[in-house]
């Protein structure tokens, strides 16, 4: 079965489905055991939540999913450490990079797990797409390392094609048979009014390349949170936790392609060599501890 | 008054007012005049539509505001060219780019313009949060040129403190004595089926700079429209209307600060200069009408 992007003609949210054949054929995911349908290639089209790993969380419009390997497949427990490079957290990885939406498939939660709230009784359910908006690793709670994605509900109007243009036909770039979802967020960028305070310190210029953009009518950067905002991360909106970046670097930031040491030197994750040193304005404390978590997400050891 | 970001306290979306003097005093907006409060430094705050521009048009949950400037008191029609440099233009350039919400507030309609069905049968009506999405200029219907700013209003779940996380108070930073909304959208980056092919031919490297942002499972690109989307641009959502940019330099052309001629030349608009070629994949048509409808966005001539 290929990999398809979007809902599934027939299939509105909310379809019961008796098992996994009934899903696969139906076209909703193309694996018959695995959580996640697609490859590092084309991205992920689909998951199946179904509470298999114990670090998985599922608060409805958000879900924070364990990514794929290292378990053992008869207690489920993790028994080594999880690697980014395996086809289904790759495929994860691209579709975050993408904003190409996840179908989320909800199952009935196996006895020896938390049961969560919003699975269903029995069987599986299509509960409608959903874009990864983040992920890092952590130390699982059996002590091996595992990936997690941080999974967002879209609203109807974020997936849609915009009402007031007029697109062309896109049949002939459709991935498979099924209705295409024209337009996806990809990113989003925040700003806050702490951001807005660091960002006027800088001058808006980069604090990891000096970089800033100007376009007419003024000059343009991103106020970068260290330790990430939200579930589960809960870092603070507050300077200590901020940086002043550009969009480039905000980007290889929020992926782990660049992280800090304690000094504050910019590491490049793909090498592990200092590429610099991180600028730092005179009224700018920022708080290792949050430094140390970002770096906690990205670094082996 | 000063210029203070977000719901003003006591005054709920949908307040009445009988005149400008009520929303000056009450702090919803700074000027008694003007359109546009807040300036070039700081940003703006609030606007007032109420039609004086011929060229404004008003879909409800978009606007498309026309700036100030070069316009005859009496009769209301353009009689020289707007500049970018106005304080109140810049000022609306500034909340785009940084991410500030800018309340609007709706007036009655003056007779010799045509009616909008959203506008308030008498005095004004505080109608919420919005934020500049994009700003471009174009020749006004009096054959001057204006500049225009296509304001998208914030949903509820688009201006507020995330609800999982536990932020320390900002009231230290607060600009005013006002509610601060603590994070809105700045930026969002679109992705959608399309966007993806034409990332494929280049594996995500920018068409202007030759990056492609590595991060550890992939790579990462946006895809620009060259004419935007939606009202009132109406550009197409095909290949040929769509280009492979890193995030600064989707943001620089998005902006104007880069722009592109019939010989894809990419020209600095700050300078005037070519900074280079555009890269151009052998599968890749552009369509030049689409890179002149962009260029006569952002240069004089």
């Amino acid at each position: 079965m290929a990999v398809q992007f979007g809902h599934i003609a027939g299939y509105p949210t909310g379809s019961p489905f008796k098992n996994r054949e009934e899903l696969r054929i139906a076209g909703l995911h193309s694996q018959n055991m695995a959580g996640i349908s697609g490859n590092a290639k084309t991205g992920a089209d689909a998951i199946v939540v179904s509470g298999g790993y114990v670090d998985d969380a599922d608060y409805g419009e958000i879900i924070i999913y364990t990514g794929h390997g290292g378990r053992d497949p008869n207690t489920g427990r993790q028994i080594r450490d999880q690697e980014l490079i395996d086809s289904g957290n790759a495929a994860l990885v691209r579709s975050e990079l993408e904003g190409l939406p996840v179908r989320v498939i909800r199952g009935r939660h196996n006895k020896r797990h938390h049961q969560s709230p919003f699975a269903p009784s029995s069987g599986y359910r299509y509960d409608g797409l959903y874009r990864v908006e983040s992920h890092w690793a952590k130390m699982g709670v059996d002590g091996f390392r595992v990936w997690q994605f941080r999974l967002v509900k879209l609203k109807d109007g974020e997936v849609s094609t915009p009402k007031d243009t007029s697109p062309a036909s896109i049949d002939q770039y459709a991935v498979g048979p099924a209705p295409v979802t024209t337009s996806i967020m990809q990113r989003i960028v925040r700003n806050s009014m702490i951001a807005h305070i660091v960002k006027s310190w800088y001058s808006h210029e980069c604090q990891v390349c000096g970089l800033a953009i100007q376009v007419e009518g003024g000059l343009y950067s991103e106020g970068a949170h260290i330790r990430g905002l939200g579930q589960p991360h809960h870092g603070p909106d507050v300077p200590e936790n901020l940086l002043c970046l550009c969009p480039n670097d905000h980007v290889r930031f929020d992926n782990g392609a660049i992280y800090l040491t304690d000094e504050l030197h910019v590491m490049d994750a793909l090498t592990g060599q200092a590429v610099g040193q991180l600028r730092v304005h005179k009224n700018h404390k920022i708080d290792l501890r949050h430094v140390a978590y970002h770096r906690e997400c990205w670094t082996k050891d």
